[in-house]
């Protein structure tokens, strides 16, 4: 399944031997004895957190893969959801999780040998405790009273959910976009218990494009009618703002060569316009049209707020190395492998580049490839056959 | 200035020897007698126009240049409105017309040779008649009972301007993005009318991608709660659409490499982040909202949805080639003049390209200039110094 929705062509259904089958999402409550203290000030305990697991652990306990999801993703990235809830039910019938075609038995992140690990983070809208989620002691839901949480906050959540697995030591993290960032922070905040290291399409910072997109998507959703400062759970919601949020991302998330080759200038329908302002007109249109309404039904607008402030504020090098990146680089004691798209204009090669040579001269151990592809950012989950490879190959050598 | 409304460094005060002074906007009633039939259906008459007229038409009528404005602009080219009106008041005190670098006394387009005329597009709200002009036979404003307009429209439009100034034979027309597709429509519309052309940062269409950015901004502007389907001039406007509409256009006005420049990540009027999801915290941020605010003050919503819309509906090649761009190409017969921005990622220079090099397959005579900039789409605006030797090259040449 790609990043805007659409299954691809070569699903397993839930009883292929390289399916993980039916999957059942797990939930734990972390930090019950000790809080979690945010970056940002304030602390959360008692944090609900969304899961899921493939495969089976080892003996020696030494065979885990963590993956961390991206913006708008989940904990469900393999098989099919046997049971799934609220807004999900409609989502989830006709696909399985959000990276299928990477995990299971015999596929590259084999679930033959690996115990597959993946956790909602915090401030999400998909298990994990968030904005939407009901605060204990108002019987409310929390909307905007929900602590700002960073991508900091995100790596020692996600190291709590390992703790409480048992798994001291994986042998991988990896993630692409959002997932990049946690799990490039989590390589650097435990640099002794991730093995390997992969990063897909994600630096460690925004572009300040990507800045600005982030901005006016929020402010598309702040200056909805409907957005009532955040406390838009018992009334309508701001589901407009959140569309124009979710239509602009989705340009970023392709590029004007696959846009061009996949609708150009085709029109909707018909082969002369009807010269309207507020209807469709073109494939393009449409598109967007479609993918905006599809996406206001499964997330939640304060989530979509938190987390992408949260990519914002992350800059590795300011946090680790005094700015330098280098310095940063020098952490790190996984294997790496970055991986960028020649055509991804959100985290642009030349960006994942700077992290890959500030590697190089920290003396790190880092592979980087750049897949020649027309998929923009999107490309990390459409090019699967190559991203496939290279993961595949890294785990093998990573075993070793 | 540049398209962000940012007053340059070289502003010539009205007293300025190469300033055109103070100037009175010009309004005339055209299509008085023949309506104009337009493109999607429908027709105007008695069509309010305001344009601007710089310099002095010479005794053989034939030292004319038209000059067409981009998407937010105007008639007021150069020098300092005498007496703005309305919304205008407060935004033109402070600086002269949208183009005051190029044309004055001395300056590329010299207004001691040329007679320099601008006429505003129909639909907008700059003083020509648009949807938010008053509808004689109802006394209210138009709204979205205004026809739809489309570059073809506007061309045949300007061209009654030309005919009421009596200016058989122009010795130039140019402009820059939306402008430059006008310039281009009426060099094909009226091939023998102008000895040249100059077309900036435009094309014969705008890129798919161009079309998925003007749907999702005239969504935010459609789904603004204060919209009501455009009937909202007695109340309160949709201000927060076309202010997200704005913002993210802005964006593609620029390049990452410009906003990495001028703002990189960094914090507005502070060391350390205050961890607010609806407050600012990057400068990035900080001028986006600037912008939008300000924009807001003198655009109008529904304007900006049919000036969008005409600008979308353009293909050249379709409507002169039967979609072939060569055979579009043979019908001009004005020197050309085609100049693009390696950074422009709005109409990026392969765009560009395609029109000269099917000018260049049909024979015809055309020049083409990549300028190097980092300024992206804006570069037309402010890489002064560069368009400048340009245009006054091509018009030193073109009179010989």
């Amino acid at each position: 399944m790609s990043v805007d929705g659409e299954p691809s062509k070569d699903i397993h259904r839930p009883d292929h031997p390289s399916s993980v089958g039916w999957v059942a999402h797990q939930r734990v409550e972390l930090f019950n004895d000790n809080p979690l203290n945010l970056e940002a000030g304030g602390s959360l305990s008692s944090v609900i957190t969304e899961y899921e697991t493939y495969g089976l652990l080892n003996s020696k306990r030494n065979n885990a893969v963590l993956i961390l999801h991206a913006l708008t993703g989940d904990a469900h990235v393999a098989g099919w959801d046997s049971a799934p809830e609220g807004d999900l039910r409609e989502y989830r019938k006709f696909k399985p999780g959000w990276w299928d075609q990477m995990v299971g038995p015999s596929k590259a992140i084999d679930t033959d040998r690996f115990f597959v690990v993946c956790g909602n983070v915090l401030g999400s809208c998909y298990g994990t405790v968030g904005p939407s989620s009901v605060n204990p002691k108002t019987n409310k839901a929390w909307g905007l009273s929900f602590p700002v949480v960073t991508v900091g906050d995100w790596a020692r959540h996600q190291a709590a959910l390992l703790d409480y697995l048992g798994l001291d030591y994986v042998q991988c993290v990896l993630g692409g976009s959002m997932g990049g960032q946690v799990a490039l922070e989590l390589a650097l905040a435990y640099p002794e218990r991730f093995k390997g290291l992969i990063i897909l399409s994600a630096g460690h910072r925004v572009t300040t494009q990507g800045l600005a997109f982030n901005a006016v998507g929020r402010r598309a959703i702040l200056t909805d009618s409907n957005f009532n400062n955040g406390d838009y759970y018992d009334g309508p919601r701001p589901l407009s703002g959140l569309a124009a949020a979710r239509m602009m991302a989705q340009i970023t998330y392709l590029s004007e060569e696959s846009m061009g080759h996949k609708f150009g200038r085709r029109l909707r329908g018909k082969d002369s316009p009807d010269f309207t302002l507020t209807g469709v007109e073109f494939e393009m249109e449409s598109y967007l049209n479609h993918q905006a309404d599809s996406f206001v039904k499964r997330y939640d607008a304060n989530s979509y707020l938190y987390l992408t402030r949260a990519m914002d504020y992350y800059d590795a090098a300011a946090k680790w190395g005094g700015g330098i990146l280098a310095e940063t680089a020098a952490i790190i004691q996984a294997r790496t492998l970055m991986v960028s798209f020649s055509s991804d204009w959100l985290f642009p090669p030349d960006l994942c580049r700077e992290l890959v040579s500030a590697m190089c001269l920290a003396r790190r151990p880092v592979s980087y490839v750049n897949i020649p592809s027309r998929y923009g950012h999107d490309a990390f989950l459409v090019e699967t056959e190559q991203v496939r490879r290279l993961i595949h190959g890294f785990l093998a050598t990573n075993a070793l």
